[in-house]
């Protein structure tokens, strides 16, 4: 691998400067992008293209001196795969035809066939591997249990989450035999990208935050747990990034996975938690990642150095940090802005690191 | 005070029995409620009608056996007292018609005379507590300077504050003038509330949990703490409760103002919360308030009595526990079910408080 920057951070390596990758990095803000999307048609025959998949992996990289590629997918792939029928409507987020609505539901559901179902994300894993021929590492993904289920339920994006709550709350055993269920298919999912090729792993837990303490750890996390584990029997040697959006007060909990890295919304007392996880026995070491709110992104470049600059202070020399947004790039950002943002990081990164 | 064990709960005694409110208990849940709103042709003439905020504050305390009355009331007065055009849109919440753009924006505004613009209020208090005649205590609230802020910026709801947040970080200064002068306007309005009656103050920080952790301490919580050492100044016997919606990992920083109660949403680990509160010094004991998840609410007997349950027992013997939902009830409860949460708060604390 020509830049290893990234995987040396998910192992807690000293590192000469601050890797960066973002999230949604090949995304809506990007004009090129815009262009594949129209080119495939929408969205979800965008993702389902591995040649256009590819073509907007690599955008990014082109313009942006990044130290990791994502693979470009949705986390709603698993469910479309096991028949609910996700689709896009315009302005509104992504739907399914044929949400659970009751216990009784769950039952009818089952692993999908990989290969047969989601083919075209492991295709999309080899096209994008080979253009990148070793120069960056590329991380896979998928949504986790509970958020994939928060959709199924619920049928759309939600503020509330009442449907999928009621449910978890009045059918404790059917629902955790449903996140039993998503494990073992984003186990498998996550395992034929890593057979494809990906060289680390992310569970997007976007709706974690959403929970109480209790129903977070005997549901989200307890879920993720049997993926994170599944995965390190199979492959060892893969790091694995838990992030849980809105989970930072969770800290003491998720730092006993076997995660290698966390991710870390805006929110995130970065001083706080690179305390904690300092004081962790060595074993327990994690890599964190994160945690610039997207909103700044809006603003001018020196208050975009400013903020990076206020991040790369709070981390200082802790050995593992990943810089990237708290969440997502949002459509309406000046590409050039993330130009400012990922040499400034680089720049910085070297000075603090080399001077300390 | 003929019932005073919210009071009393929020100077941290040693009760026989745990307090309950429940944010929203006068809502549209109940049918009484929403006849009452018809009368009085929408929402905010509800607010601005005295007699009328009087009857629909008394309904949940005829029907449940709560411990506090808190006035029927918008977080949006303020603004509206300011000149920004408060209105409600049918399924889309409060909106403004004049939201402030610019920094230039803010320098217009004045802390408004409080009985000139907000009289209905106050006169609202005055008429509550003498149809309370001493039964209960009465809450008087505010929306905290941020989150009014949010609102009077973005012109209504909003997801991702993209609008706000964008200001906050291109100018800090503007934006800190304009916190402050928001502090100084939430405090001679909640100064009034307190000449006119009530016995205790919340502060809702609806949106606090939205901010990066550094912007929450220089913005946010600091205006929250000039209010509320502004009170302790005028009225330093009437207890301040804080709420910070998605707050619980600032809860080391939360915890050091001069607050007598900590709000808690249902993502609070409870137990984490006591245990940290229990070593702080005396003087700086907190109560708390919370933390039932609202969607439990909507769940069978039996379940609301098992989570209901899990909080008394997380919560165990420590002295200043005030049992609330974790945000406001929603429309689509049940009134029975909240009878059942009542009762069974009162029946179990009452057992176990005594039997240790």
């Amino acid at each position: 691998m020509k830049n290893d920057l990234f995987l040396r951070a998910l192992r807690g390596e000293p590192l000469e400067r601050t890797p960066i990758w973002i999230m949604r990095q090949a995304g809506r803000y990007l004009p090129e992008y815009r262009q594949t999307r129209q080119k495939a048609g929408d969205f979800l025959q965008l993702c389902k293209n591995p040649e256009l998949a590819c073509e907007v992996t690599m955008q990014p990289l082109e313009r942006f001196d990044l130290d990791a590629a994502i693979l470009f997918s949705d986390i709603l792939t698993i469910p479309d795969a096991m028949g609910l029928g996700l689709h896009f409507v315009e302005g509104e987020g992504p739907q399914f035809h044929r949400p659970l609505n009751t216990p009784e539901d769950f039952k009818k559901l089952s692993v999908p066939n990989i290969e047969e179902t989601l083919g075209y994300v492991t295709q999309a894993v080899r096209v994008i591997k080979k253009e990148l021929n070793n120069r960056l590492p590329l991380i896979g993904f998928s949504g986790s249990p509970w958020t994939l289920a928060t959709y199924m339920i619920e049928g759309k994006g939600t503020r509330e989450f009442k449907k999928v709550k009621k449910l978890l709350y009045q059918n404790p055993e059917a629902f955790k035999e449903l996140l039993r269920l998503l494990a073992d298919a984003v186990t498998e999912y996550l395992r034929a990208q890593i057979d494809a090729g990906v060289d680390a792993v992310q569970i997007f837990d976007t709706w974690g935050g959403q929970l109480s303490a209790q129903t977070y750890k005997n549901g989200s996390l307890w879920s993720m747990q049997l993926v994170m584990d599944a995965l390190t029997q199979s492959h060892p040697h893969i790091p694995k990034i838990l992030f849980t959006k809105g989970g930072a007060h969770w800290l003491p909990i998720i730092s006993q996975t076997n995660a290698q890295a966390l991710g870390l919304d805006w929110s995130a007392d970065l001083p706080n938690v690179i305390k904690y996880l300092s004081a962790l026995p060595a074993h327990q070491k994690k890599a964190i990642q994160g945690n610039l709110d997207p909103a700044v992104m809006l603003c001018t470049p020196d208050v975009i150095r400013r903020e990076a600059e206020a991040i790369l202070q709070a981390v200082g020399t802790y050995t593992g940090h990943i810089f990237n947004l708290g969440h997502g790039i949002t459509p309406d950002v000046p590409p050039d802005n993330l130009k400012v943002l990922v040499d400034y990081v680089h720049e910085r990164s070297q000075a603090i690191r080399s001077s300390s």
